[in-house]
């Protein structure tokens, strides 16, 4: 009995996903006494401390189930964006929010547009729905086409989904842009524009530039925005899976009725109710970024390095003459690890996370020997 | 614009989800010192004393993402079954568990046979996916009906579920009946057989009765079956969401490529690897649980109670004169929160959690106040 037979027609296709090595397997596979990550846009000053307090206080309750309705934190959330409860949802990380999405409006044969180089997933949770994504390509400088974005969508349109900062670029729209192309969405025949997902996973780091919108801003007026963001960027609650979302009441009430009813761990909402009330966390993750990205600019400027100044806490970088997957195993061998592009179709980039200062300068550091050889040779 | 026109049409029929009350917000509302929950099946001795001290180990790193693999979780489970890591694979709990499988199988029109009392979450899941849940009536005593869930497949049938021990009634199926029905279960045209799905979530409990069935034992024979258990019962993990199944390789090796990368959050892995080898978790909370429902089963019998011989870590009883619903609500004015049937379709039964001695004395102390109540009334 050939059991794949009776796998759905719309899983056939997907890889298997490849996952960074983590730091323990490659200090043994390279015999490295020490190897630094700047890979997946974590925090490196660590979880916030006010979270890591209230879980260590919480933590013999584990064997309770969670809170199915995420009371306190969406409580939390509420006080902090001044946003109803009934606006708020919650998720395990951007990576559910997208799928409670997609199980949601998502049928066969329908379309989602993304943008080229945007967050992967978004492809994903189409295609395990059945639906196409129609991919548009940015704009010069690695910005969001968003007038072209509004043009690609028809009558099958479902949903387009923007990042903003996006997510490997660093880029992000402006207010106006955003603005003027919430407007040009067009309506298919039954009057209903496509549902508008906002990925703002990256809005601390962008939130202070003037002309960086703020998606709640847009929220009244478009019932058919949804917005999410999530603890594991600024918050350094990556390894818990939690984030969370805005949008009209109608939509959260469906996305209550549809999720699986424990969606969100015990600890990961104690975490957060306790993070988004944690200021010094932000102050610090973005003056700590802002340096590091200061710093990282100005020695690519040396290096004559191709970069894209970013809006996130990661800078992508022109790794020619190399090839990104040649950089990135050239970096391991020396101990740090960097992300590789070729997922994102990105071959000749790759994605640096900022840092602590000495992770930063050590990076720096690997990367002008290998660039020094390259060069030497190319002389000779 | 009416958003709710965007909505697949498989999730309009969902209800919200009602979740038990926390205690603290029993405790508010009916001006109680003192709540015990005997609701939700959890551990009343709490979580694994070994996963807690990894998890405490090891709980600063939450900013990094969890492993997307679950290494160190497959390969403990690995070598506490048994059984190779290519017949593995880890979920945020059963819920998530039984969601990747209608995701990677259930088709629009395809059907599911489910056991009728059994869990709800089958039901869900075939839903969002359009499959209709076809559902098979129990045998006296509350045991699923095998035979008849075998004459229940057809040509448009896509899997069975078979929870063993069932919840919420408590009852299990024989080796025997087991085996039988995983040769009764018909081919279609096509030579296929449906997916069964074995939910031994509450394995632990049941594994010492003499003819209690170990999926285990049947995988070999049987590529169309998925086993799955969980750490949220005898290893008290609930509120991490962490459980795994096991399946063919071809089966893990979709079940992989489609889901989400990191569905197990990085606690819940360092928590499960701990637990599995917590064999005095398990030894001691057997011995809760038996004695416990020993005593149980005796104040039932003379309090002239109908209650069910369980395998699991619950009894059902019969609730009559009342409705369970209304005795759930006399119990929960003293301070005790056991569960209702109502969406299990037994309005005449509620559920108990066994719990601590003292806690089983206090429910069974309430419980006769209760009924003396009525049968005084009776009597007059």
């Amino acid at each position: 009995m050939d059991i794949t037979k009776l796998i759905r027609k719309e899983c056939e296709g997907f890889k298997p996903y490849v996952a960074g090595k983590p730091i323990e397997t490659i200090k043994r596979e390279m015999g490295l006494k020490s190897v630094i990550k700047l890979a997946s846009n974590e925090n490196p000053l660590g979880a916030s401390k006010k979270a890591l307090e209230a879980i260590k206080e919480n933590l013999k309750e584990i064997f309770y189930y969670p809170d199915s309705n995420s009371y306190a934190l969406k409580k939390g959330l509420s006080e902090h964006y001044g946003l109803s409860v009934g606006n708020i949802f919650t998720g395990a990380g951007g990576d559910e929010i997208i799928e409670l999405i997609a199980k949601l409006f998502f049928n066969k044969e329908e379309e989602v547009v993304i943008s080229r180089h945007s967050f992967i997933r978004y492809e994903m949770a189409a295609k395990l729905m059945g639906s196409k994504a129609i991919v548009v390509a940015m704009k010069e400088g690695f910005k969001h086409d968003l007038t072209g974005m509004a043009k690609a969508c028809t009558e099958k349109t479902k949903a387009v989904f923007v990042t903003n900062p996006n997510n490997p670029t660093g880029t992000y729209n402006t207010k106006e842009e955003l603005c003027k192309f919430l407007k040009d969405i067009p309506s298919n025949k039954a009057g209903l524009k496509p549902i508008v997902v906002l990925d703002e996973a990256y809005f601390e780091y962008a939130f202070l530039e003037e002309d960086y919108p703020n998606g709640i801003d847009f929220l009244k007026e478009n019932p058919n925005l949804i917005i999410f963001r999530t603890f594991s960027k600024i918050y350094g609650l990556a390894g818990l899976r939690v984030a969370y979302g805005f949008a009209s009441e109608e939509i959260v009430d469906y996305i209550e009725r549809t999720r699986p009813p424990f969606n969100v761990n015990r600890l990961a909402q104690i975490g957060g109710t306790a993070a988004i009330e944690d200021n010094e966390q932000v102050v610090k993750s973005l003056e700590l970024v802002n340096e590091g990205k200061e710093y990282l600019y100005k020695e690519f400027r040396d290096l004559e390095i191709e970069y894209i100044k970013s809006a996130g806490n990661f800078i992508l970088f022109n790794s020619s003459p190399y090839k990104g997957k040649e950089l990135f195993d050239a970096l391991v061998r020396e101990g740090v690890i960097i992300r590789a592009m070729d997922e994102y179709e990105l071959p000749d980039w790759v994605r640096v996370t900022i840092g602590l200062c000495e992770e930063n300068e050590l990076f720096i550091d690997k990367l002008k020997k290998i660039f020094s050889r390259i060069r030497i040779s190319n002389k000779e």
